[in-house]
């Protein structure tokens, strides 16, 4: 069984330039395949955005699994530091180089292949949904959030979605993703009285404040970590007066921190601690506070249990590795899927997404169809 | 006894732009004045800038009374700022507008004047000498220092010498200056690893490492101030970053500092604390930290004795008020005086020096001319 060759296929999305928001033929491509399997297809497009909805079997099954991923793609940077033709797919000694190479039309690639070789050879009782957006590098407003509307109105439903993005740090297999710290920046502005610096008794310098309450916040422990998640990080990014002149006393400066944390505290806990954190320092040093904050994601997880056994299984009988279960790095459209079901990450080696010269080994395009394909035929068992 | 109008000799000064380091012609009319007196003049220029000593009496008597001043200025901003000519000198209901009616060519008019008549009335048994510079208001490099090094090379000396800055906040006479803090200035730079916001524990955030050392060095009390002295001050004038990105840790920030200290501290010693306060936290944090100082002055006093006790009697025969003896305001050129001899401030209200529209009431150059007249009489009496 040939089947479809995800390679090929991959080959075939990276030479559409989908720089996010272009689409450039690519979610046509996969419509394209997957309508000639049998598979419903439907767009649902929103903001200019292309997503692309793919149903085998008929709606309202009793099982449902779902994949999803995404065909857009980072920038290129400057196309002369490139050493193969950034959207050319070119494969030399049996790596393919371009962008979207493993970020992730190869990871699409697979699971439609694999998706479709698995309906062919053996039709199963239920449900395959396929997700597929063009807007998961850029905001995200009209992506995955879009497709899950769409299911929404349509009384579409996946009881279990794997998201096949890459999460492999270095060797294939090695680890998969259960969840995702949140993440929030807050911008802090202390104004105080402006002075001259050998009278500071007649100013009130707003850095005496700020300087405290970063030490404060910077030296506070959040939490030590859940079982699923490492301890909940706050870091300083920045600090600013701008003040050239050594015999002022600023009027106002400025601070950036960014919070990355886990399923103990929420962006408007955090919120609120700092809000505590800001008036006692207002209180102390008789300074205005004023604060914004942008929380850019939750955290959230799907503990460990059946998805995630499943498809640790798979991946070590096809690689002999068995991932680690992690809620470690940046953002995905799986903090959308998590409000629709249980949702677990698995898919390439990441080390050169977004970078220049981004490749993939061919060989691990194959076998992340074999993942896919065993974990289809264990979840229909 | 008209003698000298110090007005008309005031008014004659002004009319010359002497900008720093300009002289136009200033320190040629107290030339001409001083010599036709009988006093000894001779030029200490050093470094393009131009220096008149002037001495009445012979070299080496037991007595010798000084005055020191200056005849440069600060520039005068926009021209259309001003209400009246800066250099016209022109008096409108007794006020005199120009720059360096206060600072100071009104007090170097008044003391030349009150030295001239002295000599002329009733010859001292000692000698007068006068040390007048063209740049204090600039880096001050060439300008006072010239003149003792003048002094100490020719034989010259100063029992005690009087500066005529202005001295007075708000009324004629309610101040005299016997000493100042000093004043220095740091600039820290604190290097730690970058890295990204979402794995502190990968970098090393030095914004981490400079507010703890900042919020230690703001909140230590260096000294609850001295008999003449009030506390000294430490002010952290600025902190800053410059890093745009939420996601990245920073590798370096930097912070300054301006100290303004007491007779308890020196330059060096102030300077050797701040290194052990940076030691500590290289210790605590892992971080690099750089660190430049500039003393712009060393605290000086001449302690309340026989020539303060004279100054404060003349003044408040003459005014009826009786000058406090402060420590307080920024840097003259009292601190290079005070290391040939005793010396105290006392001049005119100060509060439109360096300001567009800077004036002096014609009435206080001759109240201050009787003061300083006063002095003489009263010091060789």
């Amino acid at each position: 069984m040939p089947g479809v060759d995800p390679a090929e296929l991959t080959a075939q999305l990276v030479r559409c330039a989908s720089v996010t928001p272009a689409n450039e033929g690519a979610l046509e491509i996969l419509n394209d395949l997957l309508s000639e399997a049998g598979f419903d297809c439907a767009w649902a497009d929103r903001g200019g955005i292309r997503n692309l909805f793919a149903r085998w079997g008929n709606k309202g099954n009793t099982r449902s699994f779902g994949f999803n991923g995404h065909t857009d793609v980072v920038p290129i940077g400057n196309p002369v530091d490139w050493s193969m033709p950034p959207f050319g797919a070119e494969i030399k000694d049996g790596i393919m180089f371009g962008r979207g190479t493993t970020d992730m039309k190869s990871g699409v690639a697979a699971f439609a292949a694999a998706a479709v070789d698995f309906v062919k050879d053996t039709p199963p009782d239920g449900s395959i949904i396929l997700t597929i957006t063009g807007d998961e590098e850029g905001d995200a407003l009209d992506g995955t959030t879009a497709l899950l509307e769409y299911m929404e109105n349509n009384g579409e439903r996946m009881d279990v979605c794997l998201v096949g993005e890459p999460t492999c740090p270095e060797t294939m297999g090695e680890m998969m993703k259960i969840g995702r710290r949140g993440s929030m920046n807050a911008r802090v502005t202390v104004t105080g009285v402006q002075g001259h610096s050998a009278y500071p008794h007649r100013a009130n310098n707003p850095l005496n404040a700020m300087v405290r309450l970063m030490d404060r916040l910077a030296s506070h422990e959040l939490d030590q970590g859940t079982d699923h998640f490492d301890a909940s990080t706050l870091a300083i990014v920045t600090v600013d007066t701008g003040n050239p002149a050594t015999n002022v006393i600023p009027a106002s400066c400025t601070a950036g921190l960014n919070i990355r944390f886990n399923d103990l505290h929420s962006g408007a806990s955090l919120t609120t601690w700092l809000e505590q954190q800001n008036a006692l320092i207002r209180d102390e040093f008789g300074v205005e506070i004023e604060m914004s904050v942008k929380i850019s994601g939750e955290s959230f997880i799907t503990p460990p249990g059946p998805l995630s056994d499943m498809i640790g299984k798979a991946v070590e009988a096809e690689t002999g590795v068995k991932p680690v279960l992690s809620t470690s790095g940046g953002t995905s459209d799986a903090r959308f899927v998590k409000h629709h079901c249980p949702v677990v990450e698995f898919g390439l080696v990441g080390q050169s997404m977004h970078k220049v010269d981004e490749h993939v080994k061919v060989d691990h395009i194959h076998q992340l169809k074999a993942i896919y394909g065993r974990i289809l035929r264990d979840y229909f068992a």
